[in-house]
């Protein structure tokens, strides 16, 4: 017991060292990822590929319930089409690669790789709608993207990274506005129930909202350190762009209208979320539900008789509802324990000569390190159970953070000086205008508003920057 | 029965009268893909993504009960990395997009958008490759590679495609030469199984094989007109990229070795294969086993009381087991039955009063528009039986197709007559000299060796080309 907490792998740096150091020492350690020659590109390896697979999974049948399909646009995007929704080509053009040679050609047309692609739906929808029976289009797509990023961090920023992307069109403003927020419930309750991440979601400032978009909603989970990271967005877009690519269809009335679109993406960056939300000091910690290895069998004392026979056995019971390894190499029992705790496998169980003899086993969660004999007769209720269980500890412990760490400010004193000593999110009364968004920013060195929650709280009648009448209540805080 | 083969969607060219405006017409007609303004480049429709995903699904598990992982590599490569395998470079270079400008700069060096990821891959292998205990890696990706095509076809031929890309690492040529030819047979397998194509396999002559390979396998399906379509191959590269990429790893007896390499590919040409070996006048057949409805209900007399419930009763069954669509709009049954036909879903339940009566329901084969009644008791099992004869009839048609189409010459007279008068394979000897390949070519105006199959045939002695004595049997033909 005196060592529960002792650092097992000792090659990770500290959260509390260094926290961006741990980060990139988990991801590495992990086999998440490799490093490419090619500038701010990652190499998912297979651990952390099966990671994606299993929240594609999830995430997909989630739409598809709802009834999305899924399709395939191009990856280019003309030069001239990208530009046909000026506030949009405003907000993604900078960040754009561009292909300028074919073969061996010199193209008329400089083609963008995909930052996102609205553009390219819209092209197709305005092929595809005519009348009212062709809507609503519920549309997604899983694909790469690439937006050049100066600094880059594995899954956080980099410069292409994955994702899926949905867009819908509707007949009626009011069916296209409860699809932004139904996609947006839908990421908040992935994440909750598949991620065990808790998180703030709202509404977007005009500042910080999607370029081209009348609202956006978000998803603000907190990471451990206190920093925020863009879970997902949702975005409403009114007719904008269907005026600009001129989509009409005859409506009910046999009169020509505009449909209403939405857009709402997620990509690989929830995979950082799960790294900085649950990890600790001796590695990662993955949800359950998404775990490419929900429970490892480490046979202790696996040379003496009938030991690995009986964790074949069990695995062979298991393999049936979980994903389960055995690991029977010749590795010390210790390294194995340091191993699977630092690829984060949520749950061990160790079974031995004398569990044998006791028609029972040991299950150890990740998260508390807590033992559990378990009799081997129902067994694959109890790791259903201790899976649970570990993915509530998760939950919990996030949100406890997320609370904690959630301060309030009513002056502009307290707000900077919370923001100079604490690391988290700040809940303060807004005027409403850009430029205190920008003094804020400016005077704290990086604080931005995160989201006006959807159950804003009044906190005082005034702007905590100004002091003009305060209209929302807004969430601010560091990004990564 | 008189009207059984009546054409009943006039708006699609008959296959004989013009087979690839047929073609144009079933992508366009069954909603399988759409144009769009990006050259070269084609929009996947949810009809036609769904069969790329059970196409996904099928295959992805084939590769993972043969122990491979998925991972993901950027999708640019550095111009010097392509470069490092010269073959590799000479063939892929001419048909690369490039980008030269990311964000507001040009690049100093440009980056190719993948058309294939050996280079990438071995990069990583470079990382992660040590020692033999870190062997075989087996590793594959789902992913977009672009390849700038002149002429371009929808699913046949396209600047952007989707494909999977397997490649492995091996401690000895023997394994990885196991690898090449078992993924071939993976390849096989799942043409026949899933897709209900038959197809000859074998070696790729040394003028057709992989850019940079020692030996590429291939799978030859042959479209219903006769033309060949390549489904697929598997390359064994040697120790080339390995030697280029400077891969080594600490053998057995301690001593520095270069690993041996495979990648094989199979991409959604594969889509293109199913329309132009099954479909017919009428449009598209889909194979049960990637068919996105596999069963379509169609009330008979919906308005009749108790018929719409009956169907959703039934509806509610089936789709416990099978991918089901109960249509109960307003359009003729007609139009109903015409639509599912064009579209290809390989059975139609008709359901009216009189069948509710009798406690049956009718079943329809698209194939042979056979029709069965089937007691409703036993439905699950009829349907299961129904789906299987589909994909038995149609794997036969194809099957006796082929061979009907597949010719014998023995003489070079023989063989051009053939070419100019037959559409199919012709099976000939061959002395092994790329110039006799290139004469042929030249003669015919596009036959070529497909592949030296791996059950040769000795129909002669001599090379039909040229009289020398001939080495292997080779089938030729014209390709997509």
């Amino acid at each position: 017991m005196a060592n529960k907490n002792e650092k097992m792998v000792e090659q990770i740096t500290g959260m509390d060292v260094d926290f961006a150091q741990w980060y990139t020492d988990v991801v590495k350690k992990a086999e998440l990822i490799d490093y490419s020659g090619v500038k701010g590109c990652m190499i998912i390896r297979p651990y952390g590929y099966a990671i994606w697979e299993n929240i594609q999974r999830d995430l997909d049948s989630r739409f598809k319930a709802l009834g999305h399909e899924n399709v395939y646009m191009p990856m280019f995007i003309p030069e001239s089409l990208l530009q046909k929704e000026k506030d949009h080509v405003e907000g993604f053009a900078p960040e754009c690669a561009w292909v300028t040679v074919g073969g061996e050609n010199q193209l008329t047309e400089r083609l963008c790789v995909r930052p996102t692609s609205e553009t390219l739906f819209c092209e197709h929808f305005r092929n595809v709608i005519k009348s009212y029976r062709d809507l609503p289009k519920l549309y997604n797509q899983w694909c790469n993207v690439v937006r050049w990023e100066k600094t880059t961090r594995p899954f956080l920023r980099t410069s292409e990274f994955l994702w899926q992307e949905g867009h819908t069109m509707h007949e009626t403003e009011k069916e296209a506005r409860e699809e932004t927020q139904r996609m947006l419930g839908v990421y908040r309750d992935f994440y909750a129930e598949t991620l065990a991440i808790p998180a703030y979601t709202g509404r977007k400032t005009e500042k910080e909202k999607f370029a081209g978009a009348e609202e956006t909603y978000t998803i603000e989970p907190m990471m451990h350190n206190g920093v925020a990271l863009q879970g997902g967005t949702s975005h409403y877009f009114g007719t904008g762009f269907a005026e600009a690519f001129g989509i009409q269809f005859s409506g009910r009335e046999n009169t020509l209208q505009y449909p209403h679109q939405t857009s709402w993406g997620l990509s690989t960056r929830s995979i950082g979320a799960i790294i900085m939300t649950h990890g600790d000091d001796n590695g990662l910690i993955l949800p359950p539900r998404v775990a490419p290895i929900q429970v490892v069998i480490v046979p202790i004392a696996q040379h003496k008789e009938g030991v690995l026979d009986k964790a074949n056995e069990l695995k062979a019971r298991l393999v049936k509802n979980f994903r389960v390894k055995l690991d029977d190499s010749d590795n010390s029992t210790g390294w194995k324990f340091s191993q699977y705790e630092m690829k984060g496998v949520p749950l061990r169980l160790e079974l031995g000569p004398r569990d044998i003899e006791a028609n029972s086993c040991v299950l150890v969660s990740r998260v508390t390190r807590e033992k559990t004999v378990v009799s081997l007769d129902n067994l694959e209720e109890e790791v259903e159970k201790a899976l649970n269980k570990v993915h509530d500890e998760l939950y919990q412990r996030a949100l406890e953070n997320m609370k904690a760490r959630t301060y309030t400010a009513t002056t502009l004193d307290e707000f900077l000086d919370t923001a100079k000593n604490k690391s988290g999110y700040i809940k303060a009364m807004w005027c409403g205008e850009t430029e205190c968004e920008e003094k804020i920013k400016s005077l704290t060195g990086g604080v931005k508003s995160r989201c006006i929650p959807f159950d804003e709280e009044h906190l005082a009648d005034t702007c905590v920057c100004c002091g003009k009448p305060a209209k929302h209540m807004v969430i601010w805080g560091r990004q990564y």
